[in-house]
């Protein structure tokens, strides 16, 4: 029999809340962190060394996916996992966001967005139920419903149109996506950085149910000390009784701040983009180990560190794999990245378990305070 | 105490043989593929993944780690085996032949080469003495003597002065190389397709005395009918006792009719280089993962392959990650590739010393004539 999709709650600290999502390709520890496989791959990473550091779960792009190599050929060779080669929860977005960040190249109407492949112009539609079919043909363990998300900042009739209009989609996406036992539907909360429009959103989705609720429209350029505004309120909208999934979020101190306000979930391509541009994530802060005074430097990235790229390279090494343009620098620095990330989240599990999670926060802030971009 | 060099022969079956040559970092069993790790990393791989794949060594690039990160700083950072992260033997070459194939860019005279970096323009100067001073900085466990490399064809003059000259800097490399326990240095014979002249060669090279022997001047353009022709009896005019290795080849019939003909070591850039084009080499021949005829193919590249890559994933996710442009793709390539050589060289090792060999190497063209290359 096909296990049920259900999350718990093992500890509360404050506002922040450690616990589990059950699903049948595995167990998701939270607060989670999810790596992004954007086209069927965590850029430069084996689906083994993700799982190495730690990650439980994978997000996968419906928009870069439906295009290429299709869901219907992903779908005849057995789903994302097998082809991606990755058995645990992966998480698919509705393709929404990507479509709208397509600006000129997309049309909306109340049925849905039509849009021009950013790969080679041919033209696409998305509706709630194709998004659904898409991720259903995917394999996808929790699926996103297809919303509409305006770019910050914007007025407040322009918000609440695109919210209702959100809403809307929520419901169509609730009833394409029918009854699937041992898979999860999601909801997303939208309503920009107006309180009264997230209630109305949040209450809107709990009419129509879901298995987890996304808090959506944030990270879009509002800045942190905005999206935290939004965090003191948005997460105790929505239902306590499932996980609360903060979309596209974020750098290390965003992380801690939406967990320390009730986050459960979250992703971002910001360990895997930044590895492969040089910059290594670290306890200390953000390190550019292209610059030239990382040249002789026999100190590994962190050396506190025990992710293999820390166990086995110098800083020196690093900077001249990353000079030399050799796949190995976007390699181990996107290794070293996710490990941190994960090992983040570990930290704040177990603080959460543990009621200390005011201290560790201290204690991360200090550990930042302390580090000198340019001296650690 | 340090351990010697040493090369011993345990089995030959007709001109070929088996064996393997004991350094103070580990033993290389004979005939041996070494993966080229051109700027201190073999492309797409961790040294770990190297291992995995067989290979008992290495080869590193003097001209490239010369100009980048430099010797001088490879040494201050404990040497190449550290710097790279990998504790196996690493043969360096003397670049003399990557100087050469610059062209416009170098100048050669009596003393050294006089050449303008491809990186930045700036320029730099090898001799014989020098080359031997990087290869002690880069820690190389085997030297190659610094020579000339004319390409073919060539007339019978240029070929014999630059044989000449090759070995006046033989004699020079020698004596600068000096005594280095654990370490070897070996000469290269040149003398291009002409018989009495490697023969000239291989005496002079003799009187020197080496650790090891490599016939140069080969796969530079002559064809592989040409480069089996000298390899029916330049492998015998050197001396027996000692390794013999044919460098910078190269395709799999290439290596199988070299170890026929006596040789023990080769290098080649072709398994990693092809694997980052979406080359796959196989039993059965070369395949295109390209290719759109792989798009919904759910089969490994080769069923019968042992590698990861073979065993995760298949045809069709290597073609959307290569057209996709994604790094897993070169990742995965190269190992396939990189495990297909070194199986190659272990089935022929086995076969020799079975005595086996000519079965072996029927069975190895049947099955490549077998394999229509668009039917694989």
């Amino acid at each position: 029999m096909t296990q049920p999709f259900s999350f718990r709650c093992d500890a509360t600290d404050g506002r922040a809340r450690t616990g589990a999502i059950s699903t049948p390709r595995g167990e998701i520890r939270t607060p989670a962190f999810m790596p992004v496989g954007t086209a069927a791959t965590v850029k430069a990473m084996l689906p083994e060394s993700v799982r190495a550091t730690g990650a439980d779960i994978l997000l996968g792009n419906t928009y870069h996916l439906m295009l290429r190599p299709t869901a219907e050929r992903i779908d005849r060779l057995g789903g994302l996992h097998r082809f991606m080669n990755w058995d645990g929860p992966i998480l698919t977005d509705s393709g929404g966001f990507q479509v709208m960040s397509l600006g000129a190249l997309r049309k909306l109407d109340e049925d849905g967005v039509t849009f021009k492949s950013h790969i080679d112009g041919s033209k696409h539609r998305l509706t709630p139920e194709h998004s659904m079919e898409i991720q259903r043909l995917l394999g996808s363990d929790i699926v996103m419903c297809f919303d509409e998300c305006p770019s910050l900042p914007a007025d407040r009739d322009r918000i609440a149109t695109s919210m209702e209009l959100s809403m809307r989609w929520a419901a169509r996406s609730r009833a394409a996506f029918g009854d699937r036992p041992g898979h999860a539907l999601f909801g997303i909360q939208q309503g920009g950085l107006d309180r009264d429009l997230r209630a109305q959103s949040a209450d809107a989705l709990r009419d129509i149910g879901f298995d987890g609720y996304a808090v959506g429209g944030l990270a879009v350029g509002e800045g942190q000390d905005a999206m935290f505004d939004v965090l003191d309120y948005a997460p105790d909208q929505l239902p306590k009784d499932k996980p609360r999934y903060l979309m596209g979020v974020g750098k290390p101190d965003d992380i801690v701040g939406a967990v320390a306000r009730g986050i459960d979930m979250m992703d971002c391509v910001l360990p895997s983009r930044s590895g492969r541009t040089g910059q290594g994530w670290t306890r200390r802060g953000q390190v550019n180990l292209r610059n030239a005074r990382h040249a002789d430097d026999p100190r590994p990235l962190d050396e506190a560190c025990t992710c293999p790229t820390c166990q086995g390279y110098s800083r020196a090494y690093l900077h001249h794999v990353i000079r030399s343009q050799e796949i190995i620098g976007s390699m181990l620095l996107t290794w070293h990245n996710l490990h941190y990330f994960q090992e983040l989240m570990a930290g704040m599990r177990d603080a959460i378990a543990g009621a200390t999670f005011t201290a560790w926060q201290a204690g991360f802030h200090a550990m930042r305070a302390d580090g000198d971009i340019e001296r650690i």
